[in-house]
């Protein structure tokens, strides 16, 4: 069982993964892992590769056969596990609690090769059809306190398998950084009565310097205080607290903008690594009108070095308004 | 003039380097920069390639020649500037200062291929006099409230120059991680009356479980709640807030404790690239009773991914007792 553990000065969640623990050979002998053709778990036909699928779209053929468009499976490593209460435990100044929880695999397409950014729009806009779907299913799930969605494209990015995919793990309880998210926004709150993410939007929308596109739904804005070049987020228009409420008009435009972003990183950046993630409300929590959902894509062009780590404060040589500029000027692609 | 923005939503500071503002073709075609034999900048010889030195140890020659062997410099391309005073203002709801600060180079070696890990002692020892000697100078300067102290060793952890080197960036707020550690300690302190910290090393010096090694001033331990493998931090006996504020006796054996502990992840880690930071109380404070410095030393071995930024919620697949156990058992190399 996965251990949880606090850092008793921060107050940091850490997933120590006891199961697969590595080994000082496993990191230095590391085989880059080549899963193209025949032997990738997620390719079609190979579904008995990976645990039982929990969800999946399919045009034909049973549960755990071929003929699906896109599959969740749990991860065969899960970081945490479903199994048993959550128990938390002292350890003299420490804090820990066994590691329950859920990781899961989303499988985004049959094909190998695929991407997000070439996708037909209707499979992108699937897989945010799968994200709210197994949150709408985690959720009922008392333990479970925060569903952290995310996905790693490219090497640089820490992607393991090549194959599109992204992941989801349910937490029992909310990180550090979300908490941290939620209560600035709060904070905001009580001073203006007003979302800040709201009032962000009608700030840029007034500049228009940081705005890379806007649809019928979502603004795609570089960020004011970006940490990184490029760094983009795609915000709803509407206020909403919550993705998995999302309406199915909405995620069909989500996929259609989380693309064009994508296919705007290709073009300006030359296929970059990047990281996405859905910042999203605490799943047990009800609509909240302070919290404002949206995604933050991050391509992965610099690396993060000591100084970001120990402080939390990034350099980034690329202004926003470059940014934004360079991906409006890229045209919708 | 570099700009400072915060994140409105978390209170994060960014550092937009609008000087060195990099487009897109910057990272896509960026070479690696070999600087081996004479176009290093930092080798003897080559002075008039630095900004002028701001601090040298040498047995000859004046300044800006050779005959040193250790040099501070200001960063070529500095992050943050010296020159000007503090100006906060507002942009509608976004807050920003001009880049006030510094930002130097800790050239640690005339020698374009040492390391610390195979430096004499003494010389690893004048690094941190080095630290200390220009700490104790920013600090005359009230404008600057935090100085941050890194180093980044290798490619993979973000060196972008080859031949040995720290670097020291002067900050103008208190970064927030740093904030958040110091508020984290004092919460405690206010709760126990005793330091976090010394409690620590009360605790792993009873389980030993955890401990790599320990000097007459060092203990050198893996972190409970490890966010990396093989994450070990050093931590002083005795109780200090400031790093700058350390004598030359546990200055020394500073360098000798941090050389065992680069040593060991050669041996166990097959030379892997790392980052070091020293955490240390503000600059501008006193002698703090909850706070203790120490140096955080990681390893980069596996790469972070969007689950980690997104959460600041880490996987460690290596428990810290087993890394302690087998960096302990690399013995006193």
């Amino acid at each position: 069982m996965p251990d949880l553990r606090k850092d008793p000065i921060t107050g940091r969640w850490v997933i120590i993964a006891t199961d697969r623990a590595r080994r000082p050979a496993d990191f230095t002998r590391e085989p880059v892992r080549s899963t193209h053709g025949r032997i990738c778990p997620f390719c079609p036909g190979h579904e008995g590769k990976t645990p039982p699928e929990v969800l999946a779209y399919r045009g034909s053929g049973g549960p755990n056969q071929s003929g699906w468009s896109l599959r969740v499976v749990p991860n065969k490593f899960p970081a945490l596990r479903v199994e048993g209460e959550v128990d938390r435990q002292g350890e003299g100044l420490y804090d820990h609690m066994n590691g329950i929880g859920a990781h899961e695999v989303i499988i985004e397409s049959p094909d190998h090769a695929a991407s997000l950014a070439e996708m037909p729009e209707k499979a992108v806009s699937d897989v945010f059809f799968a994200f709210r779907d197994r949150i709408l299913d985690l959720k009922k799930d008392p333990r479970l306190r925060y569903v952290i969605v995310f996905k790693n494209h490219g090497e640089a990015a820490g992607a393991t398998l090549e194959h599109t995919h992204s992941q989801l793990i349910a937490l029992p309880v909310v990180p550090k950084r979300v908490q941290e998210e939620l209560d600035g926004a709060q904070r905001y709150y009580h001073f203006r009565e007003r979302c800040i993410f709201c009032d962000i939007l009608q700030q840029e929308l007034a500049s228009r310097q940081r705005i890379v596109f806007e649809t019928d739904h979502f603004l795609a804005v570089a960020p004011y205080a970006s940490r990184f070049p490029f760094e983009t987020w795609i915000v709803p228009r509407r206020h909403s607290s919550h993705f998995s409420s999302a309406e199915p008009s909405i995620l069909h435009n989500l996929g259609w903008t989380v693309r064009t972003v994508l296919r705007k990183f290709e073009k300006v950046l030359e296929r970059p690594a990047f990281n996405a993630i859905i910042h999203t409300a605490p799943v047990q929590d009800g609509e909240l009108d302070h919290y404002h959902w949206h995604i933050e894509l991050i391509p992965k062009l610099t690396k993060v070095a000591g100084f970001e780590w120990g402080t939390g404060f990034y350099i980034n040589p690329t202004p926003p308004e470059e940014a934004a500029r360079f991906l409006r000027e890229a045209g919708l692609v």
